[in-house]
């Protein structure tokens, strides 16, 4: 709101990258999602260190400016969307990787890292950062701790807030507070570090990341069927699971969105295939594993299962598994969605988007990850009809209504953001929405973090 | 502090059990921990149903009486100690499974189910629930999520914050939150289970717990290794991790416990070790599991190597630890510390024990989980000696600093509770500790539930 905010800006943290020219911020305004309300940022600050957050954050604490952190801006619930006059606040700069303790199995990284960078650094080091967000080659770790972002590594490994050890985060009125531990147990205190993650910007600016590293794993062996039906499909993973199997992934695409692979990029999978559903091990003995699998789903209702006989097949065999986004967005406009059910009403969750995508005469593709129950219903839009975007988000709706119904939740990874912000007071009681709001006015009295994002903070 | 609060109770809460005998309250008065302030409690209460704890909330609430929760008090902390005045709210009839869903892996329990009953009714379906405190058979789940309890099993399988999904929590005005889900994955909201679990009964009363189970896991084999110097060792069992092996158990005991087992019920180890490491594996080939590690552990500076070749073997090859804490609690009073050190420091952490014993001529034994860094020295002192029990608090708290000095923290397991207190405004800054009190004051703005416990409510 302050038009002299650059100018406070750049007075107090000469060196440090500050835009207010309207057309690039115009850059900044918001993340993936389309449709979602993005407002116009007042200027973009570029700190590298976290003691110029914290003098940010005083000046936007005494100009009343609200503040908007962004990585990468690759998220997919509008989280990172601007509101009117805010500061964009870019961790891009904050990229140091700061340690690498492979004995230990820590690492320490400012939040600007990108995942794919430090999954390299680890690597290097004999070591594994398993969460793998689907943007992983661009979107930043403190994204990932902000989002309490997923992945396909997940069935086996858990997800980032499994991998978040400490945090160092810069509070709405500038002081710093450094939360968590190195060690691989410990209680003294409230864990505020999970408070943090998946907060969404909403109670802090995450500044410094610790993370555990595993032992790295052995390379991958892919196993792929194809059935006839989702429910032949779904008891089929429920065969493989039910003798404590671990997959270090397990994922399900269904007949639309191969029908939109096939169209673009033919990998042979016949249209009679109603369900495709992929597994991998990347245990020390993973051919024995994927082999032992297969046998498994040889005597299921598959109609056809493939194993790779080695890394370069594990891969060919992953190509479906990758180009089902990208291919069902060559169709139009894409509305992702991001629910999670029990698993044992992942087909019925699945039947259920069939039976949505008939009723509002839409292209529907599911997949994502069967062994979490946490699909991404994607629903395809024509971009040129006037009323294709509501019409999407009709169908959305029903699709995230379902999924409540099967006792499931309306955000498995993605987060709530602006996209299912209203969905999120019907998941959470008002109790739950209270005491969201009270935490919220402990951390942020003034509001000016991320406002308007997650919950209303008048909530309850 | 109300004369007529057992009264009030049994008004407004007819059937419920209250207690207000001076004497039978005694038994209320204190967990596990010798030494520490307890207070005498006004009257002590027994719900069995969820609404019933919303009405002594209300009446606590209205009658401004602290309130101290209370489940099979076997902490080690003094978290569950009574206070001058307050209402022991007991969980013990609330002792009911509620549900097991073995397809799922969930299960649903009231607060005061006892540990040991949760695992066999999850056994039962062919599930496993991980999360074994040394007091497994008496202690229950509330209590465990309340203080983020910890066990043998961590190494492979995390703590147990790490299976809570859903908790349901009377808060101080009597409301009720639901917090969680029953999905694997999850991201809407704050992560309010999180914040609860450990929190100590300082920001609302644990009613309802659902947990993840796991596939059952094959019976153990353990492998067990002498070594004449605690460097040998500590070198050893990193030996063993560094190729990713994910054994199920890591224990280490130190030459004091040895000698206080060998006093009392001989198993023929050696005077001249220094330290016995044992390994247990869980995996479907523990056999060869345990075979490799015994290959690794004879390539060190080991003594000596035995594995067990069956069930039975197994156990017997673990009575050591099962005798570690009674052979040491039989040579005089106790004091149980717990403290967590980055791996890498273990034996450094040990050594210096050994230092802190000589200087205040002390018998510490030392004992715990090797593969997370927590350990438990444990100071004999002499329960005549007038002095003895001031003594052993100055040696635990050189022990606690020594810890933070290697980069630890100042409880791995056990909490703060009282015990620990004066410990945690050193572990966190100032600024830590002041958010602390912000959601502390956010949650229960009238300091009822379990006051002066965790942190001083005045800090910061």
């Amino acid at each position: 709101m302050t038009t002299g905010l650059a100018g406070d800006l750049r007075d107090a943290l000469p060196g440090v990258p500050v835009v207010d020219d309207p057309d690039a911020l115009s850059a900044y305004a918001r993340d993936q999602v389309p449709g979602l309300p993005a407002g116009k940022p007042a200027a973009a600050v570029f700190p590298a260190e976290t003691a110029e957050v914290q003098e940010i954050m005083r000046i936007a604490s005494r100009t009343g400016t609200p503040v908007v952190t962004q990585g990468a801006a690759t998220g997919l619930a509008g989280a990172a969307n601007a509101v009117d006059g805010c500061l964009i606040l870019s961790t891009r700069r904050m990229d140091r990787i700061l340690e690498i303790d492979a004995a230990e199995g820590i690492a320490v990284v400012q939040p600007g890292v990108v995942n794919a960078r430090l999954r390299e650094a680890a690597q290097r080091d004999g070591r594994f950062y398993p969460p793998d967000p689907g943007s992983f080659e661009a979107c930043t770790i403190g994204g990932n701790v902000a989002t309490g972002a997923g992945g396909m590594c997940c069935v086996k490994y858990g997800v980032t807030a499994d991998y978040v050890r400490a945090l160092e985060v810069v509070l709405a009125d500038g002081s710093v507070l450094r939360t968590g531990r190195r060690t691989v147990k410990g209680v003294a205190g409230y864990d505020l570090v999970k408070l943090f993650t998946g907060s969404e910007g909403t109670l802090g600016v995450i500044t410094e990341v610790t993370v555990a590293l595993r032992a790295a794993p052995a390379p991958p062996r892919t196993v792929v069927a194809e059935f006839g039906s989702l429910a032949a499909a779904g008891a089929a993973i429920s065969a493989v699971l039910a003798g404590g199997a671990t997959p270090s992934l397990v994922e399900i695409l269904d007949r639309t969105t191969l029908a939109a692979i096939e169209s673009w990029q033919p990998l042979g999978i016949g249209s009679d295939v109603a369900a495709l559903v992929l597994l991998q091990s990347d245990a020390a003995d993973a051919d024995a594993q994927t082999e032992a699998w297969s046998g498994v789903l040889e005597g299921t209702e598959a109609t056809g299962v493939y194993k790779a006989d080695d890394a370069a097949e594990s891969e060919l065999l992953m190509q479906a598994r990758r180009l089902a986004y990208p291919a069902l967005e060559r169709l139009g406009g894409t509305l992702l969605d991001d629910v999670a059910v029990p698993r044992g009403a992942l087909t019925t969750l699945i039947e259920g988007v069939e039976r949505i995508a008939a009723a509002h005469g839409l292209t529907i593709g599911v997949f994502g990850h069967a062994g979490d129950g946490n699909l991404h219903p994607t629903i395809v839009y024509d971009r040129a009809e006037p009323d294709g975007e509501r019409r999407a988000f009709a169908a959305f709706d029903d699709i995230v209504s379902l999924a409540l119904d099967l006792g499931g939740t309306v955000t498995g990874e993605h987060g709530v953001g602006l996209l299912k912000r209203s969905w999120l007071a019907r998941e959470l009681d008002p109790v739950a929405l209270r005491v969201h709001a009270s935490i919220k006015a402990a951390l942020d009295p003034a509001g000016l973090l991320n406002p308007s994002k997650v919950f209303e903070a008048t909530a309850g």
